[in-house]
């Protein structure tokens, strides 16, 4: 392990640990102890089945997603990860009755840092640790129910512009249509379609794995 | 308050305060003359909005459904509550920064008990409370997105046939297009193409505001 990287995720960790109030001073050192630092690269998958129970995942550095997979591969995103956030790696980790078949993606060469299940055990009769996943649990269940109705109730230009405030990078995404589509829960063909016209009306420029916005007002109120 | 309906709360009720092993006697009793015994009426709807905070509401008989609507008036059923299961009736009971815009529609008349949320904060810190409601937002997150899975990845005709299997009565869907395309998160023509497929098919009949099963085998292998 990299000392800094050592000391990044410590202070970051120690923070989250502090804020469940644990008085108990060997807790908190197994805890510490526990965390394995983990990086991961751009397009890593990590498979959350109902078979495994990984444990917590706090993301340091990076951004990734979760999303659904059908059996004809068409994709739907979820919900997004950045620098700072956590997610649960299985809902088998704290209960066993559960099934949910998702898939957790990097976006980039992300730093992470994973608490295994073996302390989330330990923490379920931890009050705090117990709100702290009724909010973590509220705001994914939040987070999906507006995934619901975005990808039924609004049109693929909507998505797209949704996807691009947030993602983009100097005001490009880079990103084939392939992938974007996947993105957006949509076919490529219905995405390039889309993405021709919005290049008409001067609102992006179609380049080779990249899309340059060109007119970031004009996206904003795509609907 | 009918005493018949009482004790039937009385029971249900209790067992679900048994089962969160509470050992203060007074909080017991507490809980038990907080609640508050409420029937509502078939289509009778409560607005889960930001701004109230209702409580737990507890199905003692009847049905009810969840479901997210669009400003255009389209809907789309998230989960279903029959009669034993329970329904936090806003996140914002528990915490304040979540929003979840949804309504909860009784589908018959329906009997219910609904535990005010001023005894939720009390129970805020009750370790075994706190584990139920995890167990309860992890199911309603895996609920979530198997319908997201299902309203993106599958056919009107398997969506359907998942309704009908699940909702029908000796056979029947009582019912009318509209309200079964509201359900569906369809429109109500798409649905009267399929369903006239489908009579075609020898699979159901349309009656007015009823749909009669003809071949419940054949119904189950929609896909």
């Amino acid at each position: 392990m990299n000392s800094n990287r050592g000391l990044e995720m410590h202070s970051f960790i120690a923070h989250w640990i502090d804020s469940l109030m644990l008085k108990d001073l060997d807790l908190k050192q197994h805890i510490l102890k526990a965390l394995v630092n983990k990086n991961f690269i751009n397009k890593e998958r990590l498979y959350i089945d109902t078979q495994m129970c990984k444990g917590l995942l706090f993301i340091l550095d990076g951004k990734a997603r979760i999303f659904s997979l059908s059996k004809q591969g068409r994709e739907i995103d979820l919900f997004y990860l950045d620098a700072g956030e956590c997610c649960i790696l299985s809902a088998n980790c704290v209960y066993n009755s559960v099934e949910m078949d998702i898939i957790l993606e990097f976006m980039q060469d992300t730093k992470t840092a994973i608490l295994p299940s073996s302390i989330l055990h330990i923490l379920k009769d931890n009050i705090i640790f117990q709100n702290f996943l009724t909010h973590l649990l509220t705001k994914r269940l939040s987070q999906t129910i507006t995934t619901l109705n975005i990808t039924n109730f609004k049109s693929l230009s909507y998505k797209f512009s949704q996807f691009a405030l947030k993602n983009m990078q100097n005001n490009s995404l880079y990103i084939t249509h392939q992938e974007l589509s996947n993105h957006l829960g949509s076919t490529r063909e219905s995405l390039t379609r889309l993405l021709k016209k919005l290049e008409k009306q001067g609102i992006v420029k179609n380049l080779r794995k990249e899309i340059k916005i060109q007119d970031i007002d004009a996206l904003k109120n795509l609907n």
